[in-house]
């Protein structure tokens, strides 16, 4: 059994509520795009990957249920609400590319000898194929991070630190980062995992370290400013990290609190690994300072649970991600292709 | 009207319940060394300076409610009360200065030619000095940490990030590293105040940020992970923070993730400042890594008011503090005294 944080049942989508865990264990139905995009917003689900997934698997729920009789209609239907859902969050592009290349193929479909009853069963077998294709992508990247964590480590078990949440929970399951990590525990060569509490929305602590006690792996919760401590006084093989969008140039939009990381990792010689499948690197962008940096209500930061722990007045700055330029990425982005240096990451993509 | 941490009202002392705060405001009166004891180490009063104050008085109290009858007893309660309330916070060093010179005090009254009253008139006199004094140790601080800032600036007004709570709370009154921002926006200087949340006691979201407000000063609140983030994308001038305890050669103890803020700050050149009384530098010890680390609770981590926030079964790594390297306190050590470079602070002290 492992965490499954999207199901695909009968045709039914069921998102596992994060706001609620680890204290509740609660599936969503999601049944149109609307939902989806609430789910997405809310971040009831989260996770570069799984926001995609869910996005396209609503759109999916709402297409095999309508009534559709033109595939005209159909198609611009399937444009338009693909638009809006890349509107839930702006940051991580994995939802933008899923709708770029569902918006063509749905126009190459609608130009086909097809009927529109085809037309949204491929569209919706395509969507469901993601989820498929997510964990065998993952586990790719959990391969090809651990060979080259576990290479630099001789015949040593290691310690790793992680941020935020990407695991089963952030994907269609095993993770990215986490996945890292996963495979290493795997080959019985994890020391200890470390994971930092990821405030202001707490994804380490409520979610990481649910899915590490659920698994069993040695693993110790840490808070973001003790990172530095941390690596100076225990022997820190590797910091591994997700990514919501990488540009060409190899610079990396990912959670808040991921560059002062890659700052203390620098300074301390640990290498430095963001893990994300291909869906998450936009060549589009030249470098980091073009990605869109969503900021999130204050209320985020100022309560939990509902209870208010700041001060009544004070105000916030409450971004939601960062960029960690390419230089800080000193391990190398770990794909399902393999692990390349940020300037080699355009060519290499490039060559497929 | 100012926020007052510590009072002393006919020879009563009352202290501010700092972890009901910013919700409540209800002072515990303190009658006995067991209950200074205890309010420092449920950290209802916190601060190296207000620390000592605290255990100080609390001494106090229980001197003036007392039957001794002879001058040696007198002595070794004091001298053996002070040991107590020293292992109460084992980091700050200024409770242990401060029972070694008020031991050394008593010993000496001891051996004088005065009455059981009189010594212990003497030796509560000393204990309410020390809150009087206090207040004007900060505002010099605050002057001179101004001056250092302000001369830089230029004409500018200037940003400043803060970590924990060294305001009025965690002293006699003004602050020290807050004092500095208090001096600054006395000026008419400052732009904004950065506080960061200060996990995983909240000292920043609660206390930095509920004295900021209280001031009407220009603050904003931050997590701790946003502070490369800051720096990157806002001209912060300065960061200044506390110390728990500074040794010969400048390394610095401060509340847990201040090492983090100064390798940022290193990394974007930012000036940092750490601002203490000549009472937090102990010259008995030659480096930081000599300095004792106290390690809290886990449940200050996982619980949040009662509330569970991270995964149940989650180990846990909370230390309390950590060190600093002299090298990165690149803008110097603001003491009343003045600013001086780490490597100058012995020799500086020393010719007092």
């Amino acid at each position: 059994m492992t965490l499954q944080a999207i199901k695909w049942q009968d045709k039914k989508l069921l998102v596992l509520d994060q706001l609620l865990l680890p204290m509740e264990s609660k599936y969503i139905t999601v049944t149109s795009v609307d939902e989806g995009w609430q789910v997405i917003n809310k971040m009831q689900v989260r996770g570069a990957p799984a926001i995609a997934i869910v996005g396209c698997l609503s759109l999916a729920t709402e297409l095999i249920n309508s009534s559709f009789t033109d595939k005209e209609e159909v198609f611009k239907a399937i444009s338009e609400k693909l638009e809006y859902l890349v509107t839930a969050r702006p940051t991580a592009v994995n939802m933008k590319k899923a709708a770029d290349e569902l918006t063509a193929i749905s126009k190459k479909l609608c130009e086909d000898s097809i009927t529109v009853a085809d037309m949204i069963e491929l569209v919706t077998n395509w969507c469901q194929k993601m989820l498929e294709d997510d964990v065998n992508t993952n586990k790719k990247i959990g391969w090809f991070g651990a060979d080259s964590i576990l290479k630099a480590a001789g015949d040593k078990n290691v310690q790793l630190l992680t941020h935020c949440n990407t695991g089963s929970l952030a994907t269609a399951g095993y993770g990215t980062a986490l996945g890292v990590i996963r495979s290493i525990h795997e080959q019985g060569r994890l020391e200890q995992a470390y994971c930092t509490e990821t405030r202001p929305y707490n994804q380490g602590a409520r979610l990481t370290a649910y899915e590490l006690v659920f698994e069993k792996m040695p693993a110790t919760l840490i808070c973001d400013s003790m990172a530095a401590a941390l690596m100076n006084c225990r022997n820190i093989n590797a910091v591994v990290v997700g990514a919501d969008r990488v540009t060409r140039n190899g610079d990396t939009a990912n959670k808040i609190g991921t560059y002062q990381l890659a700052v203390t990792a620098k300074c301390h010689n640990v290498p430095f690994y963001v893990c994300a499948p291909t869906t998450s690197i936009d060549l589009s962008l030249d470098e980091g300072k073009e990605i869109p940096i969503e900021e999130r209500p204050h209320d985020e930061m100022t309560d939990i649970a509902g209870i208010r722990i700041a001060s009544p007045g004070i105000s916030c700055w409450n971004p939601a991600f960062d960029v960690t330029p390419a230089e800080l990425i000193t391990g190398g982005i770990v794909t399902e292709l393999g692990v390349f240096k940020p300037a080699e990451l355009q060519n290499k993509l490039r060559a497929q």
